[in-house]
């Protein structure tokens, strides 16, 4: 079954999403915690990598986490107690909350800002939406290399044939105001990996964003975007990059905005 | 003359440098602050733009500010007051330091990794060395436009021509590390710009990065890198980035090493 999200439903990827949701717990969430009491809706939890610190960050909060997919709700409940987790449609969503927290969610959508514009009408007057998303753009390294380039230029070309743009970051702060929030501001989130920074390294170029890029291999392959051989090549330089004299840049976006 | 600089040395090339300097001045001078009557080398002053800032932060530390243009060092002494400027080539240089601060001179030479370690000769034991440098690589935006990229790509090309690397940004770890530096750290210094934040706009993306391209434009075109049409739809581009729902994101480099 084509599901039309990029990543699959597989073990490993599954893995994949919950060592990247830890390496990039403080760096994604500092500066996201919601009172007590608040009523908050995570839109898009899947497996419940990030609900996960949505609870930790916010203990007080009632958090619902609601997702499309069964499956991944399974797992989600599995990982995460104290949410009320449910299966809905982001555009069946309804319910009025203090607080909504959407997270690599938008970049699989065909139209996300029309996403922004529903999930506004459910947040009450003054309530705040908050959004993260990657920008495969960021992604440069060193030692440079056209393969591990093209291999992430595929990535970005099979997210945009299933609906959706890996290149969403840029474009937070002109899809929250164009969805009608109020008060929007954006910040890049850095990841940075040298040897100095050996979690890192392993954390994000290899276990997070090598993995990624990794895990469509066999679809790029098979869509005749990449031979065999190039892909393999593109993450042999990939995983080059965590090498002693490798460095690895991406930036994330964290925008927040509010129902005016 | 071809001087292989390839900024080059005009008057609006020079107001540009001061702009770009005044506008990055605490992204990239934070943290960096030398000690009353420690002897501080800047290697590669040019007009003074850095030179201010650093005099400005550290009042009580003794600058030498060295750069090889007779010219660009005229303009520093009437830009800055308190420096002992001289004139002489990178490779040239002695003396003892207790700090070298090093600032876009890297990415214009030939050799980085061996003028770093002719720098360090210059550096007391425990003595710290601070290089900042930009990585064109690192410049996305919004809207995407293939043209503005092309345009970026030029530059990128005219400094390799000579001799240079625009994306040197990323290799400065390995680059410090491999001239003998010890305990280096790099850090990614992120300009980013929306309309929430006009005078980035104004002063980053259209009067320094912008303004910047825009400067090898004559260069690119007489040498066939780009046809004058292809080249003005490139500009255009990047200005159109500065509109209402235009983004764009570059990151510095700074990193800081010691002499073991």
């Amino acid at each position: 079954m084509d599901t039309g999200y990029v990543h699959g439903y597989t073990e490993p990827e599954t893995r994949r999403l919950g060592d990247q949701a830890d390496t990039l717990a403080e760096l994604l969430h500092a500066g996201t915690a919601y009172p007590a009491g608040s009523r908050v809706l995570e839109a898009g939890c899947g497996v419940g990598a990030q609900t996960a610190h949505l609870v930790t960050r916010s203990p007080g909060a009632h958090l619902t986490a609601v997702d499309v997919s069964e499956a991944s709700l399974r797992q989600a409940r599995a990982r995460v107690g104290g949410v009320d987790f449910r299966r809905a449609d982001l555009f069946d969503l309804d319910g009025e909350y203090d607080h909504v927290f959407v997270c690599f969610v938008l970049e699989h959508l065909l139209e996300p800002e029309k996403a922004l514009a529903h999930l506004k009408t459910l947040l009450r007057p003054g309530g705040t939406i908050t959004v993260v998303e990657g920008d495969h753009g960021s992604a440069f390294f060193h030692p440079r290399s056209e393969h591990a380039q093209a291999a992430i230029d595929c990535l970005v070309r099979l997210q945009a044939d299933a609906g959706g743009d890996a290149l969403i970051g840029r474009r937070l702060h002109p899809l929250l105001t164009g969805a009608g929030f109020a008060g929007v501001t954006v910040e890049p989130r850095t990841v940075y990996a040298d040897r100095s920074r050996p979690e890192l390294v392993a954390g994000f170029t290899r276990d997070t964003f090598t993995a990624m890029v990794e895990g469509v291999g066999e679809t790029a392959v098979a869509r005749g975007l990449a031979t065999a051989d190039g892909w393999a090549r593109g993450i042999a330089d990939l995983r080059r990059t965590t090498g002693p004299d490798g460095t690895f840049h991406y930036a994330f976006f964290k925008a927040t905005g509010r129902n005016p």
